[in-house]
Protein backbone atom coordinates (compact mmCIF):
# COMPACT_ATOMS: atom_id res chain seq x y z
CA UNK A 1 0.00 0.00 0.00
CA UNK A 2 1.26 3.68 -0.93
CA UNK A 3 2.13 5.42 2.45
CA UNK A 4 -0.32 8.81 2.75
CA UNK A 5 2.78 11.10 2.51
CA UNK A 6 3.16 9.71 -1.08
CA UNK A 7 -0.06 9.64 -2.50
CA UNK A 8 -0.01 11.63 -5.47
CA UNK A 9 -2.89 14.80 -5.60
CA UNK A 10 -6.18 13.86 -7.42
CA UNK A 11 -8.54 16.03 -8.71
CA UNK A 12 -12.26 15.32 -9.17
CA UNK A 13 -15.11 17.73 -10.80
CA UNK A 14 -18.04 17.98 -8.52
CA UNK A 15 -21.80 18.67 -9.87
CA UNK A 16 -21.59 22.33 -8.71
CA UNK A 17 -18.40 22.96 -10.84
CA UNK A 18 -15.78 22.74 -8.18
CA UNK A 19 -12.60 21.29 -8.75
CA UNK A 20 -11.51 19.44 -5.82
CA UNK A 21 -8.42 17.94 -4.41
CA UNK A 22 -8.18 14.38 -3.20
CA UNK A 23 -6.01 11.81 -1.84
CA UNK A 24 -6.77 8.13 -2.26
CA UNK A 25 -5.79 5.41 0.17
CA UNK A 26 -6.85 1.50 0.75
CA UNK A 27 -9.16 -0.28 -0.59
CA UNK A 28 -12.46 -1.78 0.41
CA UNK A 29 -16.19 -1.50 -0.73
CA UNK A 30 -17.35 1.26 1.90
CA UNK A 31 -14.68 4.29 2.00
CA UNK A 32 -14.39 5.90 5.07
CA UNK A 33 -14.53 9.42 3.90
CA UNK A 34 -12.53 12.31 6.07
CA UNK A 35 -13.42 16.00 6.93
CA UNK A 36 -10.51 17.97 8.36
CA UNK A 37 -10.48 20.55 10.82
CA UNK A 38 -10.13 24.70 10.63
CA UNK A 39 -7.81 25.31 8.27
CA UNK A 40 -6.49 22.01 7.83
CA UNK A 41 -5.82 20.90 3.81
CA UNK A 42 -4.46 17.52 2.76
CA UNK A 43 -1.48 17.87 4.43
CA UNK A 44 -2.76 18.61 7.97
CA UNK A 45 -3.71 14.80 8.34
CA UNK A 46 -1.20 12.58 10.12
CA UNK A 47 0.20 10.55 7.73
CA UNK A 48 0.68 7.97 10.64
CA UNK A 49 -3.27 8.21 11.37
CA UNK A 50 -4.68 7.71 7.28
CA UNK A 51 -2.08 4.92 6.99
CA UNK A 52 -3.84 3.04 10.25
CA UNK A 53 -7.22 3.62 9.03
CA UNK A 54 -6.44 2.73 5.31
CA UNK A 55 -4.69 -0.81 6.46
CA UNK A 56 -8.36 -1.96 6.82
CA UNK A 57 -10.57 0.48 4.69
CA UNK A 58 -10.62 2.62 1.32
CA UNK A 59 -9.82 6.41 3.07
CA UNK A 60 -10.46 9.09 0.64
CA UNK A 61 -9.15 12.58 2.21
CA UNK A 62 -10.27 15.44 -0.05
CA UNK A 63 -10.38 19.76 0.39
CA UNK A 64 -13.79 21.21 0.72
CA UNK A 65 -14.96 23.71 -1.92
CA UNK A 66 -12.33 26.97 -1.33
CA UNK A 67 -9.96 24.73 0.77
CA UNK A 68 -6.53 24.00 0.11
CA UNK A 69 -5.75 23.00 -3.31
CA UNK A 70 -9.77 22.70 -4.33
CA UNK A 71 -11.03 25.35 -6.23
CA UNK A 72 -14.94 27.22 -5.44
CA UNK A 73 -15.39 29.27 -2.64
CA UNK A 74 -15.45 28.45 1.17
CA UNK A 75 -18.98 29.44 2.83
CA UNK A 76 -19.65 30.77 5.75
CA UNK A 77 -21.94 28.13 7.13
CA UNK A 78 -21.97 24.43 8.15
CA UNK A 79 -25.28 23.40 6.18
CA UNK A 80 -23.32 25.29 2.92
CA UNK A 81 -20.15 23.00 3.91
CA UNK A 82 -22.56 19.74 3.62
CA UNK A 83 -23.56 20.09 0.37
CA UNK A 84 -19.89 20.93 -0.81
CA UNK A 85 -19.02 17.93 0.85
CA UNK A 86 -22.04 15.70 -0.48
CA UNK A 87 -20.98 17.40 -3.58
CA UNK A 88 -17.55 15.38 -3.20
CA UNK A 89 -18.62 12.01 -2.50
CA UNK A 90 -21.62 11.98 -5.50
CA UNK A 91 -18.37 13.33 -7.74
CA UNK A 92 -16.81 10.19 -6.67
CA UNK A 93 -19.19 8.07 -7.60
CA UNK A 94 -20.02 6.46 -3.98
CA UNK A 95 -23.88 6.19 -3.32
CA UNK A 96 -22.64 5.23 0.63
CA UNK A 97 -19.97 6.40 2.40
CA UNK A 98 -18.86 5.85 6.25
CA UNK A 99 -17.94 9.71 7.59
CA UNK A 100 -15.37 10.56 9.85
CA UNK A 101 -15.56 14.16 10.48
CA UNK A 102 -12.60 16.63 12.82
CA UNK A 103 -13.24 19.50 14.46
CA UNK A 104 -15.50 21.60 12.26
CA UNK A 105 -15.26 18.59 9.87
CA UNK A 106 -16.97 16.83 12.66
CA UNK A 107 -19.86 19.42 12.50
CA UNK A 108 -20.08 19.45 8.67
CA UNK A 109 -20.66 15.75 9.45
CA UNK A 110 -23.19 15.78 11.40
CA UNK A 111 -25.03 17.85 8.87
CA UNK A 112 -24.70 15.29 5.71
CA UNK A 113 -26.12 12.73 7.50
CA UNK A 114 -29.03 15.10 9.01
CA UNK A 115 -29.60 16.31 5.10
CA UNK A 116 -28.68 13.30 3.08
CA UNK A 117 -29.03 10.25 5.43
CA UNK A 118 -29.04 8.04 3.10
CA UNK A 119 -25.58 8.36 1.99
CA UNK A 120 -23.79 7.92 5.55
CA UNK A 121 -23.18 4.03 6.79
CA UNK A 122 -21.96 5.10 10.07
CA UNK A 123 -20.23 8.12 11.79
CA UNK A 124 -17.42 9.17 13.53
CA UNK A 125 -17.22 12.67 15.05
CA UNK A 126 -13.66 13.62 16.61
CA UNK A 127 -13.77 16.86 18.83
CA UNK A 128 -17.20 17.58 18.24
CA UNK A 129 -20.13 19.48 19.77
CA UNK A 130 -24.18 19.70 18.85
CA UNK A 131 -25.32 22.52 16.85
CA UNK A 132 -26.46 25.45 19.57
CA UNK A 133 -25.07 23.98 22.60
CA UNK A 134 -24.49 26.23 25.54
CA UNK A 135 -21.44 27.46 26.51
CA UNK A 136 -19.95 26.95 23.02
CA UNK A 137 -19.73 30.64 20.91
CA UNK A 138 -16.71 31.09 19.63
CA UNK A 139 -13.10 29.35 20.50
CA UNK A 140 -11.32 30.91 23.56
CA UNK A 141 -9.13 33.77 23.65
CA UNK A 142 -6.36 31.65 23.90
CA UNK A 143 -7.36 28.96 21.58
CA UNK A 144 -8.20 31.07 18.47
CA UNK A 145 -4.98 33.64 19.45
CA UNK A 146 -3.02 30.33 18.76
CA UNK A 147 -4.45 29.03 15.89
CA UNK A 148 -6.59 31.67 14.20
CA UNK A 149 -3.44 34.27 13.08
CA UNK A 150 -2.26 34.70 9.87
CA UNK A 151 0.47 32.46 10.22
CA UNK A 152 0.47 30.08 12.92
CA UNK A 153 4.12 28.84 14.37
CA UNK A 154 4.45 24.99 15.28
CA UNK A 155 4.15 26.13 18.99
CA UNK A 156 1.06 27.80 18.90
CA UNK A 157 -0.32 24.43 17.06
CA UNK A 158 1.12 22.27 19.85
CA UNK A 159 -0.56 24.24 22.84
CA UNK A 160 -4.13 23.51 21.09
CA UNK A 161 -3.41 19.70 19.32
CA UNK A 162 -1.30 18.70 22.17
CA UNK A 163 -2.07 18.05 26.04
CA UNK A 164 1.11 20.34 28.49
CA UNK A 165 2.60 16.82 29.59
CA UNK A 166 5.67 16.27 28.37
CA UNK A 167 4.30 12.78 26.65
CA UNK A 168 1.35 14.76 24.71
CA UNK A 169 4.35 17.26 23.61
CA UNK A 170 6.76 15.18 22.04
CA UNK A 171 3.95 12.60 20.31
CA UNK A 172 3.22 16.28 18.97
CA UNK A 173 6.23 17.18 17.73
CA UNK A 174 6.28 13.59 16.23
CA UNK A 175 3.12 14.04 14.41
CA UNK A 176 4.63 17.17 12.70
CA UNK A 177 7.95 15.47 11.63
CA UNK A 178 5.47 13.03 9.89
CA UNK A 179 2.84 15.64 8.82
CA UNK A 180 6.41 17.69 7.14
CA UNK A 181 7.78 14.53 5.71
CA UNK A 182 6.28 15.30 2.63
CA UNK A 183 8.21 17.62 0.52
CA UNK A 184 7.23 17.55 -3.24
CA UNK A 185 3.57 17.92 -4.35
CA UNK A 186 2.18 18.96 -0.87
CA UNK A 187 -1.12 20.48 -0.83
CA UNK A 188 -2.05 24.82 -1.21
CA UNK A 189 -1.76 26.65 2.22
CA UNK A 190 -5.59 27.40 3.31
CA UNK A 191 -6.58 30.75 2.36
CA UNK A 192 -7.16 33.89 5.03
CA UNK A 193 -11.08 33.97 3.60
CA UNK A 194 -10.98 30.24 4.53
CA UNK A 195 -10.11 30.99 7.55
CA UNK A 196 -12.53 33.95 7.84
CA UNK A 197 -15.31 31.82 6.41
CA UNK A 198 -14.30 28.88 8.67
CA UNK A 199 -14.80 30.64 11.77
CA UNK A 200 -17.71 32.64 11.07
CA UNK A 201 -19.30 29.09 10.42
CA UNK A 202 -18.13 27.68 14.07
CA UNK A 203 -19.38 31.09 15.59
CA UNK A 204 -22.67 30.18 14.13
CA UNK A 205 -22.90 26.60 15.35
CA UNK A 206 -22.32 27.96 18.49
CA UNK A 207 -25.08 30.70 18.81
CA UNK A 208 -26.91 28.98 21.94
CA UNK A 209 -29.81 27.37 20.48
CA UNK A 210 -31.46 24.90 23.28
CA UNK A 211 -34.12 23.69 20.91
CA UNK A 212 -31.39 22.86 18.32
CA UNK A 213 -29.74 19.94 20.41
CA UNK A 214 -33.18 18.01 19.24
CA UNK A 215 -31.37 17.61 15.45
CA UNK A 216 -29.55 15.17 16.80
CA UNK A 217 -31.94 12.92 17.65
CA UNK A 218 -33.25 12.60 13.94
CA UNK A 219 -28.93 10.79 12.53
CA UNK A 220 -30.10 7.06 13.60
CA UNK A 221 -26.79 5.64 12.46
CA UNK A 222 -24.27 4.09 15.05
CA UNK A 223 -22.03 6.61 15.96
CA UNK A 224 -18.49 6.74 17.61
CA UNK A 225 -17.73 9.86 19.11
CA UNK A 226 -13.87 10.76 20.47
CA UNK A 227 -12.24 13.41 22.22
CA UNK A 228 -8.94 13.90 24.03
CA UNK A 229 -9.73 14.74 27.54
CA UNK A 230 -7.71 17.97 27.52
CA UNK A 231 -9.16 19.35 24.33
CA UNK A 232 -9.42 23.34 24.69
CA UNK A 233 -10.79 24.02 21.29
CA UNK A 234 -13.73 22.11 22.30
CA UNK A 235 -14.52 20.81 25.53
CA UNK A 236 -15.03 16.92 26.29
CA UNK A 237 -18.29 17.87 27.65
CA UNK A 238 -19.76 18.43 24.66
CA UNK A 239 -18.90 14.40 23.20
CA UNK A 240 -20.77 13.69 26.76
CA UNK A 241 -23.87 15.99 25.60
CA UNK A 242 -23.34 14.65 21.88
CA UNK A 243 -23.20 10.96 23.29
CA UNK A 244 -25.87 11.56 25.42
CA UNK A 245 -28.31 13.53 22.64
CA UNK A 246 -27.39 10.81 19.62
CA UNK A 247 -29.89 7.70 20.27
CA UNK A 248 -26.98 5.12 19.25
CA UNK A 249 -23.53 6.12 20.33
CA UNK A 250 -20.58 4.83 21.60
CA UNK A 251 -17.83 7.30 23.39
CA UNK A 252 -14.55 7.07 23.94
CA UNK A 253 -12.38 9.84 25.95
CA UNK A 254 -8.42 9.76 25.00
CA UNK A 255 -6.22 10.26 28.35
CA UNK A 256 -3.45 12.72 28.30
CA UNK A 257 -4.22 14.29 24.97
CA UNK A 258 -6.37 17.42 23.62
CA UNK A 259 -7.58 18.54 20.22
CA UNK A 260 -4.97 16.56 17.96
CA UNK A 261 -5.83 13.19 20.47
CA UNK A 262 -6.70 11.02 17.04
CA UNK A 263 -2.66 11.96 15.70
CA UNK A 264 -1.39 11.27 18.97
CA UNK A 265 -3.32 7.91 19.52
CA UNK A 266 -3.31 7.27 15.89
CA UNK A 267 -2.71 3.41 16.53
CA UNK A 268 -5.79 2.95 19.25
CA UNK A 269 -8.02 5.11 17.35
CA UNK A 270 -7.82 3.52 14.40
CA UNK A 271 -8.06 -0.09 16.05
CA UNK A 272 -11.55 1.66 17.65
CA UNK A 273 -12.57 3.11 14.53
CA UNK A 274 -12.38 -0.24 12.61
CA UNK A 275 -13.49 -2.13 15.50
CA UNK A 276 -16.49 0.42 15.49
CA UNK A 277 -17.30 0.24 11.98
CA UNK A 278 -16.82 -4.10 12.10
CA UNK A 279 -19.87 -3.83 14.77
CA UNK A 280 -22.72 -5.94 13.63
CA UNK A 281 -25.85 -3.12 12.64
CA UNK A 282 -29.07 -3.57 13.91
CA UNK A 283 -30.16 -1.79 10.69
CA UNK A 284 -28.63 -4.15 8.37
CA UNK B 1 -15.88 2.66 63.97
CA UNK B 2 -19.04 0.43 64.09
CA UNK B 3 -20.15 -1.59 60.60
CA UNK B 4 -23.51 -0.19 58.94
CA UNK B 5 -24.51 -3.57 59.60
CA UNK B 6 -24.69 -2.81 63.19
CA UNK B 7 -26.10 0.51 63.24
CA UNK B 8 -29.05 1.80 65.24
CA UNK B 9 -32.36 3.17 63.67
CA UNK B 10 -32.60 6.23 64.78
CA UNK B 11 -35.35 8.74 64.51
CA UNK B 12 -35.93 12.51 64.14
CA UNK B 13 -38.87 14.92 63.79
CA UNK B 14 -39.03 17.15 60.62
CA UNK B 15 -40.21 20.38 60.56
CA UNK B 16 -42.97 19.16 58.32
CA UNK B 17 -44.25 16.71 60.84
CA UNK B 18 -42.16 13.78 59.49
CA UNK B 19 -40.45 11.08 61.81
CA UNK B 20 -37.48 10.27 59.61
CA UNK B 21 -35.99 7.00 60.00
CA UNK B 22 -31.87 7.15 60.13
CA UNK B 23 -28.62 5.39 60.31
CA UNK B 24 -25.78 7.61 60.86
CA UNK B 25 -21.72 6.40 59.76
CA UNK B 26 -18.71 7.52 60.26
CA UNK B 27 -17.55 11.21 61.05
CA UNK B 28 -16.45 14.67 59.45
CA UNK B 29 -17.67 17.93 59.04
CA UNK B 30 -19.54 18.03 56.31
CA UNK B 31 -21.53 15.00 55.92
CA UNK B 32 -22.44 12.84 53.14
CA UNK B 33 -26.49 12.28 52.69
CA UNK B 34 -27.16 9.94 50.80
CA UNK B 35 -30.50 9.19 48.92
CA UNK B 36 -32.14 5.37 47.84
CA UNK B 37 -32.99 4.00 44.86
CA UNK B 38 -36.92 3.09 44.46
CA UNK B 39 -38.30 0.74 46.99
CA UNK B 40 -35.24 0.86 48.63
CA UNK B 41 -34.84 1.38 52.70
CA UNK B 42 -32.10 1.48 55.05
CA UNK B 43 -31.62 -2.00 54.70
CA UNK B 44 -30.75 -1.87 50.45
CA UNK B 45 -27.75 0.03 50.91
CA UNK B 46 -24.99 -2.35 50.68
CA UNK B 47 -22.73 -2.32 53.89
CA UNK B 48 -19.63 -2.37 52.50
CA UNK B 49 -20.51 0.44 50.59
CA UNK B 50 -21.70 2.73 53.08
CA UNK B 51 -18.58 1.24 55.12
CA UNK B 52 -16.04 2.36 52.41
CA UNK B 53 -17.61 5.99 52.14
CA UNK B 54 -17.78 6.64 55.85
CA UNK B 55 -14.30 5.82 56.65
CA UNK B 56 -13.46 9.11 55.27
CA UNK B 57 -16.27 11.02 56.16
CA UNK B 58 -19.73 11.08 58.41
CA UNK B 59 -22.57 9.29 56.07
CA UNK B 60 -26.32 10.03 56.70
CA UNK B 61 -28.76 7.31 55.25
CA UNK B 62 -32.48 7.89 55.94
CA UNK B 63 -35.92 7.08 54.25
CA UNK B 64 -38.01 9.73 52.84
CA UNK B 65 -41.36 10.87 53.69
CA UNK B 66 -43.33 7.50 53.27
CA UNK B 67 -40.74 4.83 52.76
CA UNK B 68 -39.99 2.27 55.06
CA UNK B 69 -39.63 3.21 58.86
CA UNK B 70 -40.31 6.92 58.19
CA UNK B 71 -43.74 7.83 58.94
CA UNK B 72 -45.74 10.30 56.07
CA UNK B 73 -47.02 9.82 52.57
CA UNK B 74 -44.76 9.08 49.57
CA UNK B 75 -45.41 11.79 47.77
CA UNK B 76 -46.01 11.11 43.44
CA UNK B 77 -43.54 13.62 42.31
CA UNK B 78 -39.68 14.12 42.78
CA UNK B 79 -40.41 18.05 43.57
CA UNK B 80 -41.99 17.06 46.82
CA UNK B 81 -39.45 13.98 47.62
CA UNK B 82 -36.85 17.03 47.09
CA UNK B 83 -38.72 18.92 49.69
CA UNK B 84 -39.02 15.74 51.60
CA UNK B 85 -35.42 15.46 52.04
CA UNK B 86 -34.51 19.13 52.62
CA UNK B 87 -36.60 18.99 55.61
CA UNK B 88 -34.58 15.64 56.55
CA UNK B 89 -31.61 17.58 56.36
CA UNK B 90 -32.61 20.61 58.07
CA UNK B 91 -33.80 18.44 60.86
CA UNK B 92 -30.75 17.14 61.89
CA UNK B 93 -29.86 20.55 62.11
CA UNK B 94 -27.32 20.43 59.18
CA UNK B 95 -27.08 24.13 56.70
CA UNK B 96 -24.69 22.56 53.83
CA UNK B 97 -23.82 18.82 52.88
CA UNK B 98 -22.80 16.98 50.20
CA UNK B 99 -25.57 14.56 48.38
CA UNK B 100 -25.41 11.41 47.11
CA UNK B 101 -28.56 10.57 45.16
CA UNK B 102 -28.97 6.84 43.51
CA UNK B 103 -31.25 6.06 40.55
CA UNK B 104 -34.78 7.85 41.79
CA UNK B 105 -32.89 9.65 44.69
CA UNK B 106 -30.29 11.01 42.00
CA UNK B 107 -33.54 12.68 40.52
CA UNK B 108 -34.11 13.81 43.98
CA UNK B 109 -30.91 14.98 44.19
CA UNK B 110 -31.09 17.24 41.54
CA UNK B 111 -34.45 19.00 42.11
CA UNK B 112 -32.83 19.55 45.63
CA UNK B 113 -29.54 21.27 44.31
CA UNK B 114 -32.29 23.06 42.08
CA UNK B 115 -34.59 23.97 45.01
CA UNK B 116 -32.32 24.88 47.72
CA UNK B 117 -28.52 25.36 46.07
CA UNK B 118 -26.98 26.80 49.21
CA UNK B 119 -27.54 23.85 50.78
CA UNK B 120 -25.93 21.22 48.56
CA UNK B 121 -21.98 21.47 48.71
CA UNK B 122 -20.99 18.71 46.39
CA UNK B 123 -23.24 16.80 44.05
CA UNK B 124 -22.93 12.42 43.37
CA UNK B 125 -25.61 11.19 40.39
CA UNK B 126 -25.32 7.77 40.65
CA UNK B 127 -27.65 5.38 37.67
CA UNK B 128 -28.98 9.03 36.56
CA UNK B 129 -30.57 10.73 33.89
CA UNK B 130 -32.14 14.48 33.39
CA UNK B 131 -35.91 15.59 33.58
CA UNK B 132 -37.40 14.97 30.29
CA UNK B 133 -34.93 13.21 28.21
CA UNK B 134 -36.36 11.79 25.03
CA UNK B 135 -36.53 7.99 25.21
CA UNK B 136 -36.82 7.57 29.14
CA UNK B 137 -40.69 7.23 30.25
CA UNK B 138 -40.99 4.73 32.37
CA UNK B 139 -38.51 1.52 32.41
CA UNK B 140 -38.57 -1.22 30.31
CA UNK B 141 -41.17 -3.78 30.76
CA UNK B 142 -38.86 -6.67 31.59
CA UNK B 143 -37.46 -3.96 34.21
CA UNK B 144 -40.37 -3.07 36.16
CA UNK B 145 -41.43 -6.44 35.77
CA UNK B 146 -38.31 -7.35 37.50
CA UNK B 147 -38.46 -5.36 40.37
CA UNK B 148 -42.18 -3.75 40.78
CA UNK B 149 -44.02 -6.72 41.50
CA UNK B 150 -45.10 -7.02 44.99
CA UNK B 151 -43.05 -9.35 46.21
CA UNK B 152 -39.36 -9.37 44.16
CA UNK B 153 -37.33 -12.26 44.29
CA UNK B 154 -33.26 -12.37 45.01
CA UNK B 155 -32.77 -13.65 40.63
CA UNK B 156 -34.96 -10.49 39.72
CA UNK B 157 -33.00 -8.13 42.00
CA UNK B 158 -30.03 -9.55 40.12
CA UNK B 159 -31.25 -9.01 36.47
CA UNK B 160 -31.63 -5.21 37.01
CA UNK B 161 -28.85 -4.47 39.48
CA UNK B 162 -25.77 -6.74 38.27
CA UNK B 163 -24.46 -7.60 34.55
CA UNK B 164 -25.79 -10.95 33.00
CA UNK B 165 -21.89 -12.03 33.29
CA UNK B 166 -20.46 -14.69 36.26
CA UNK B 167 -18.25 -11.98 38.08
CA UNK B 168 -21.23 -9.72 38.25
CA UNK B 169 -23.69 -11.84 39.37
CA UNK B 170 -21.28 -13.44 41.85
CA UNK B 171 -20.59 -9.93 42.91
CA UNK B 172 -24.75 -9.22 43.07
CA UNK B 173 -24.63 -12.67 45.71
CA UNK B 174 -22.02 -11.27 47.77
CA UNK B 175 -24.17 -7.66 47.84
CA UNK B 176 -27.10 -9.35 48.97
CA UNK B 177 -25.19 -11.90 51.55
CA UNK B 178 -23.83 -8.51 52.72
CA UNK B 179 -27.49 -6.74 52.84
CA UNK B 180 -29.32 -9.81 54.83
CA UNK B 181 -26.16 -10.34 57.13
CA UNK B 182 -28.41 -7.75 59.32
CA UNK B 183 -31.37 -9.74 61.20
CA UNK B 184 -32.22 -7.63 64.07
CA UNK B 185 -33.55 -4.36 64.34
CA UNK B 186 -33.88 -4.16 60.10
CA UNK B 187 -35.71 -1.40 59.11
CA UNK B 188 -39.79 -1.64 57.86
CA UNK B 189 -40.69 -2.85 54.20
CA UNK B 190 -41.72 -0.13 51.98
CA UNK B 191 -45.17 0.04 50.96
CA UNK B 192 -46.94 -0.87 47.81
CA UNK B 193 -48.31 2.88 47.98
CA UNK B 194 -44.93 4.16 47.83
CA UNK B 195 -43.79 1.77 44.99
CA UNK B 196 -46.77 3.01 43.54
CA UNK B 197 -45.96 6.74 44.41
CA UNK B 198 -42.35 6.13 43.28
CA UNK B 199 -43.20 4.86 39.56
CA UNK B 200 -45.40 7.49 39.39
CA UNK B 201 -42.93 10.28 40.02
CA UNK B 202 -40.24 7.99 38.07
CA UNK B 203 -43.04 8.29 35.18
CA UNK B 204 -43.86 12.22 35.25
CA UNK B 205 -40.06 13.04 35.25
CA UNK B 206 -39.31 10.83 32.34
CA UNK B 207 -42.20 12.43 30.30
CA UNK B 208 -40.15 14.13 26.82
CA UNK B 209 -39.82 17.40 27.33
CA UNK B 210 -37.02 18.40 25.64
CA UNK B 211 -36.90 22.22 26.99
CA UNK B 212 -36.43 20.20 30.67
CA UNK B 213 -33.29 19.70 29.76
CA UNK B 214 -32.18 23.18 30.31
CA UNK B 215 -32.98 22.54 34.06
CA UNK B 216 -29.21 21.46 34.25
CA UNK B 217 -27.57 24.32 33.87
CA UNK B 218 -28.52 26.06 36.64
CA UNK B 219 -26.68 23.25 38.87
CA UNK B 220 -23.35 24.76 39.20
CA UNK B 221 -21.55 22.93 42.32
CA UNK B 222 -19.45 20.24 41.35
CA UNK B 223 -20.90 17.02 40.10
CA UNK B 224 -19.71 13.19 39.86
CA UNK B 225 -21.92 11.59 37.58
CA UNK B 226 -21.72 7.37 37.54
CA UNK B 227 -23.35 4.54 35.90
CA UNK B 228 -22.45 0.78 35.27
CA UNK B 229 -21.92 0.01 31.33
CA UNK B 230 -24.69 -2.24 30.84
CA UNK B 231 -27.66 -0.38 33.56
CA UNK B 232 -30.67 -1.61 32.04
CA UNK B 233 -33.08 0.50 34.32
CA UNK B 234 -31.40 3.85 33.47
CA UNK B 235 -29.21 3.55 30.27
CA UNK B 236 -25.73 5.54 30.79
CA UNK B 237 -26.40 7.23 27.83
CA UNK B 238 -28.64 10.00 30.52
CA UNK B 239 -25.69 9.84 32.20
CA UNK B 240 -23.19 11.32 29.35
CA UNK B 241 -26.50 13.43 28.89
CA UNK B 242 -26.44 15.36 32.11
CA UNK B 243 -22.56 15.12 32.21
CA UNK B 244 -22.79 17.33 28.99
CA UNK B 245 -25.27 19.22 30.16
CA UNK B 246 -23.90 20.37 33.28
CA UNK B 247 -20.57 22.91 33.56
CA UNK B 248 -18.94 21.20 36.16
CA UNK B 249 -19.37 17.36 35.97
CA UNK B 250 -16.95 14.45 35.71
CA UNK B 251 -18.23 11.17 34.75
CA UNK B 252 -17.37 7.56 35.21
CA UNK B 253 -18.81 4.42 33.51
CA UNK B 254 -18.20 1.16 35.41
CA UNK B 255 -17.31 -1.93 33.52
CA UNK B 256 -19.57 -5.20 33.56
CA UNK B 257 -21.57 -3.90 36.03
CA UNK B 258 -25.23 -2.51 36.00
CA UNK B 259 -27.66 -0.68 38.39
CA UNK B 260 -26.07 -1.77 41.65
CA UNK B 261 -22.26 -0.93 40.08
CA UNK B 262 -21.59 1.20 43.11
CA UNK B 263 -22.36 -2.02 45.07
CA UNK B 264 -20.31 -4.42 42.83
CA UNK B 265 -17.75 -1.96 42.57
CA UNK B 266 -17.70 -0.20 46.48
CA UNK B 267 -14.16 0.44 46.87
CA UNK B 268 -13.07 1.57 43.54
CA UNK B 269 -16.72 3.71 43.79
CA UNK B 270 -15.59 5.14 47.03
CA UNK B 271 -12.03 6.03 46.39
CA UNK B 272 -13.60 7.90 43.10
CA UNK B 273 -15.78 9.54 46.01
CA UNK B 274 -13.10 10.58 47.74
CA UNK B 275 -11.06 11.59 45.33
CA UNK B 276 -13.90 14.08 43.82
CA UNK B 277 -14.73 15.27 47.28
CA UNK B 278 -10.91 15.89 48.17
CA UNK B 279 -10.87 18.25 45.00
CA UNK B 280 -10.50 21.96 45.33
CA UNK B 281 -13.03 24.01 44.42
CA UNK B 282 -13.63 26.78 42.25
CA UNK B 283 -16.13 28.94 44.23
CA UNK B 284 -14.71 28.13 47.59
Amino acid sequence: MTPYSSLPNLVVSGPNGVQYAYRDAGDGEIPLVVLQHFRGNLDSWDPALIDDLAAGRRVLAFDNAGVGGSSGTTPHDIEHMAHDAIAFIAAMGLSRADILGYSIGSFIAQEVALIRPDLVHNLILASTAPKGAAGMHGWAAEVIGAVGKPDTRPEDYLSVFFAPSPASRQAGQEALGRMYSRTEDRDQRTSWLTREAQYDAVCSWGIPDHSALQRLAAIRQPVFVANGDSDPMILPRYSHLIAGLLTDASLKIYPDAAHGFLFQHHAEFAADVADFLAKPRNRD
